[in-house]
């Protein structure tokens, strides 16, 4: 339900996993859900509002569909959840019914972030914990590092900070705290000093570490930026005959590199450090976006992420 | 003597200012500096370098070329400083040599941010002080709309906070606390809510305040997202004959757009809140950058920024 193109595109890119041999289960109100393209639908009665709170949504609504796909998975019905809803009610609806993984002091999100020739730096915490302590960040490190390893087979991932230099004298006390401990060394993280805003696309590092409020800014304002320049170029492309005529020759250079770029394509963040597999898919999913969202939903719910980021923050 | 590029970029920069009828006095050690293109130097001995701590740099080194700057503004025998060097010492230079405005906690960077067809929104703090208070951001406020409105000609400008969300219940204690103040009424100020880092680009407000950690990050991201299309398309555009032929169309069509997200063109950043007129220039200030960096430093300094600003932060 969740989204500004659902259920339409929802329940497009659900058919499309389907197509492909990936069990889907819709889970949405009949009436509002409407055709179901032949999916199964899990009937509920409520939905959260993208603009609900999300504690209060998830308490009072216990028969949303947020809440009853949390449900699923901690049941073991289902391998994971995807939603392109109410991100706050997305992670409490998780954090909630599937429980927090042993040892996890928050969970967090890990979003991707392009890069060339490569598979994407992860970014964590992209947006669930706008007030965080370094204990919170060196876990965000070990949950990001087995999380690259996982998803891309990046063997011993690098880690870095986000800071606003390279320096060690620079940042918050927040951030000179946090590079202090992973120096000091943390099992399964191998540190490789702080990066700052600029390199985040395209990152040398491939899990970057930050505070949810500081990751959430950069993430939107990279996509700010990246969406700034795209619409500029569309306009000039289409100026006139002779640059439509230009474009044409040089969209099909362009076009790989969009794909690399666009959102839609990384299949969504995860909620790393509950019980449970859960993608968070952004708020204008297309269904190639639940596509991408669902295919890494399956691949990470049947595999052994849950597990891997389990043993990431036990004590040694 | 700062910057990448010192000192043949600077003094190229200065003597085109010159040449405009701006007048302009170098600050540096003469065997450094070398050719001064004919403009006058105030010989020191010193330089801070641009990895040198700030604070110690400024302590020791009291006659560096950053400290005598500095001291000329202070002693009336300059009107402005201009620097692309150390952007801690240069701040430190400042603070300590012209001294804080009456009523300032803490002075602040304001960074322009391009927009289309408009001067450029504002971003406070754009990396002056890592962690602050409301208190602070209120102030930043303050004098980036007194800044807005003496530099750009902008009035009544709005006024934003950079946060994760529109709604008031998201973001950091610091985030809402500001809010909340800024809600209440402060004279100067016309509040408008909050943005998102993918507002910065052609930013609906007229000022964006934040703190200068987060306003770094954000300010770098966005930089370096710029920096990473356009490194893709000029790869593109030079990809074979057929390529640099269509882009040899667009290229007329793209260059004002590029004038206006080039960093080079907007004159610098300025620092707000200290007893004098200071412009800090990006580290790989070209000619053209110091040039307009200069131009900046001598319509302010001839202006009346330093009294709006002791005006905008003082009690009503």
């Amino acid at each position: 339900m969740g989204g500004d193109r659902a259920p339409t595109e929802i329940v497009a890119g659900a058919r499309l996993a389907a197509d492909e041999g990936i069990p889907v289960l819709l889970v949405g109100p009949p009436a509002q859900v409407g055709d179901t393209a032949g999916l199964d639908l899990l009937a509920c009665t409520e939905v959260i509002a993208m603009d609900e709170d999300p504690a209060q949504g998830v308490r009072r609504k216990k028969d949303s569909s947020l809440v009853r796909s949390a449900e699923l998975v901690r049941d073991g019905l289902a391998s994971a959840m995807v939603s392109a809803g109410n991100t706050g009610a997305t992670m409490a609806s998780a954090l909630l019914r599937m429980g927090r993984l042993r040892g996890v002091s928050r969970p967090c999100i890990a979003t991707p972030i392009p890069r060339l020739d490569r598979p994407p730096a992860i970014l964590v915490d992209a947006g669930a914990n706008a007030e965080c302590t370094p204990a919170m960040l060196v876990q965000f490190a070990q949950m990001g590092a087995a999380y690259a390893a996982e998803r891309y087979g990046i063997g011993d991932p690098a880690v870095a900070l986000l800071s606003i230099g390279e320096e060690r004298t620079k940042g918050t006390p927040l951030v000179k705290e946090t590079a202090a401990a992973l120096e000091a060394g943390v099992p399964g993280v191998r540190f490789v000093g702080n990066v700052e805003g600029r390199d985040l696309l395209d990152c040398p590092a491939d899990v970057v570490v930050t505070d949810g409020f500081t990751g959430n800014v950069a993430l939107k304002t990279a996509e700010g930026t990246l969406r700034f320049v795209m619409g500029l170029l569309l306009g000039v492309f289409s100026t006139d005959e002779e640059t439509k005529a230009a474009a044409a020759v040089l969209l099909p250079h362009l076009e790989p590199l969009v794909r690399v770029l666009d959102p839609d394509n990384t299949g969504g963040a995860m909620l790393l450090g509950v019980d449970g597999v859960c993608v968070i898919s952004h708020g204008s999913s297309s269904a190639t976006a639940i596509l991408n969202a669902v295919r890494a939903a399956h691949e990470l719910g049947t595999g052994g992420l849950v597990e891997r980021l389990a043993k990431a923050v036990s004590p040694a």
